[in-house]
């Protein structure tokens, strides 16, 4: 992946090269052997005003002929691009295939970046009438309180705890250390959420390379990380149609399926990767993967129990608060910090005998949840 | 599919639901026998301000939760989407998808779509500079021109042929029969490409229902159709950077995969529906696809050669010149006609024992091109 941040200076184009050569050296391939790509991204016709981004990798890369196909599910693009490149091995129409994410995000205004980011949401029924993406969220915290009374203290110390953990990511946007204090100090942006509870505007890319499982297995005995689920769940574009605004039901679909396929429970899972675009969604998340009970979340990150090798550890890349969020890039950065993990890679910040991951990449407020489960290759 | 036209009292989202309702109802089965959803749309940012197209089909339909995901490609996104809910179905994921395409091109200024649809092809280097679509296929036809004397008259038999095969589909944006000389006479918008050489700005949307093979011809034995084929090629972006400006490559290159394994010759084939976003690109494609030789398309379709029930049947439904072309929807759009045509119910423009069709689906000036090959399922 390139480092997230601010990258005034790399094009959308660039970022695609650099990640997807990294992914290739990383590898140990060469580019001719890949049989397809699948990239990742939302919104690069407001942000870039380009489309057809499958094309555009495929040639930036040098790749052509083979297929490329974008994916698009807003802040899933990358998840969900990265399921369509393992189905399509699945499928046996490939044996390898890569699979990027990428955004350009800070080239436009900010008004341009929320309006484009709107389009996650119920263009019709949200963004028309005023409700931006940290409106929406406000909206899932303060029934959160109402309902299970999760304060804005626990929301802070998820954000706290990302910032810390990404410290020790070369990759993350911020390298800052931040306190609760610093969190209940920010201005809101939508109460309750304030400044530091929400996600950044970011660029960045990220790659990896998918294989048949046999071939994998062959080529890198010690190096490959398997995918032991893929699964995908949807719900209504609006907010408001839904039965809860506290759970996200595309993730709990979404968890079932993935836990059902891995023959796994939430207990048996040492990592995961989950999207806290705003500090509450990781609430929710945690709740809604079945690592705590509903309403429980808020406690569990105030009390510790999601922080480094703690019950479960919980964004060791910094999650979207501190790693940055380059939408359509998220998902796949999901993917490489599992595969890190797992290889025992995380300088810094490695989650102890880590055997399984899992990560949870969500488009809009939940109307997309994409989720995978990896498990170390050479174990048994 | 919903009638191609200019929709200004429906909306994306009703044509969404009256394409997908009416796929149901064909297939004869429940919504809720549904496992995914794969959606094409182009330029859904740009021209109805929302992303998440994928999340926002299943929620218009009602399907949720189950995965529904937007798969992009310029003007080749509907094909694109066909092929991966049926490689999603080849990958054991699920039994029975839905697939729909669509695009809502009216509601924008002209600019704007010219704009947006300039992403399908190289930003930076073409649509930057002032080369918008019309431009750039003006190239390929002056050089075809140039190379093999292709004529403006033969480029215009295009365009008049498939006003001829629109006037007998009821879902065709144009019911105008026009000769040779209402092209020539026609004003040039990028010489030597006149008003009725272009494709039009149009609404619709189409949809179709995939299921696995030996389940499709258990319950629809005389009525379903069989993919043969799949496949997808890229090119480089901009045409500049190509080879050649008369042929399109990854048209090349997939008809090469999609013969093979169909286990088919052109010859083999009855009806293709090919990519007319201009009349040279007809030209273009009935060489690339292997029915005519290289330079020899424009003398076979001023010959007749491709006119109904002649040596092949090209674009029965009226094509994208006369059928229309609301981008994201095209590709599915091309597989509803080879579906209809195929079970003998293209009334008044049926194409005489047809057994095999080809649908072929490029986005912008080629960078990519996505085909399939049909059967008569009941025929050994």
């Amino acid at each position: 992946m390139t480092k997230f941040g601010e990258h005034w200076e790399a094009s959308f184009r660039e970022m695609v090269v650099e990640a997807g050569a990294k992914a290739i050296a990383d590898a140990g391939i060469e580019g001719r052997e890949l049989q397809a790509v699948y990239g990742g991204s939302m919104a690069s016709g407001r942000l870039i005003s380009q489309e057809h981004i499958g094309a555009l990798i495929a040639d930036q890369m040098g790749l052509a002929p083979i297929p490329s196909t974008r994916c698009e599910a807003a802040c899933a693009s990358g998840g969900v691009a990265f399921r369509e490149g393992y189905l399509s091995i699945a499928s046996g129409a490939y044996d390898v295939v890569a699979v990027g994410g990428v955004e350009k995000m800070t080239d436009v205004s900010a008004e341009d970046v929320a309006i484009a980011l709107g389009g996650a949401g119920d263009q019709e029924w949200e963004l028309f009438n005023g409700a931006t993406f940290p409106a929406i969220y406000a909206l899932m915290a303060r029934r959160h309180m109402k309902e299970y009374g999760t304060t804005e203290e626990q929301m802070a110390a998820c954000a706290v705890k990302n910032h810390a953990n990404a410290m020790h990511n070369p990759y993350a946007q911020y390298h800052k250390a931040i306190t609760i204090e610093d969190v209940m100090k920010s201005g809101y942006i939508s109460e309750p959420l304030k400044l530091l509870d929400c996600s950044p505007i970011t660029d960045g890319a990220a790659a990896v390379i998918l294989c048949a499982t046999e071939k994998a297995k062959k080529l890198y005995p010690e190096k490959a990380v398997e995918v032991l689920a893929s699964s995908q769940a949807s719900d209504t574009l609006a907010l408001a149609s839904r039965q809860s605004m506290t759970a996200m039901n595309a993730t709990a679909v979404a968890a079932q399926q993935a836990f059902a396929q891995a023959k796994l429970a939430p207990k048996d899972i040492q990592l995961a990767e989950v999207h806290d675009c705003f500090t509450i969604a990781e609430i929710m998340a945690i709740e809604d993967l079945g690592f705590f009970k509903k309403g429980a979340g808020g406690k569990a990150a105030a009390d510790g129990e999601t922080a480094l090798n703690a019950k479960i550890s919980v964004n060791t890349s910094g999650g979207l608060k501190a790693c940055g969020h380059p939408v359509g890039a998220t998902g796949v950065k999901q993917v490489v910090e599992a595969c890190w993990q797992l290889r025992g890679e995380a300088k810094g910040r490695q989650v102890d005998d880590a055997e399984h991951a899992l990560t949870q990449n969500v488009g809009g407020s939940g109307a997309t949840c994409v989720m995978h489960i990896f498990k170390r290759a050479d174990r048994k």
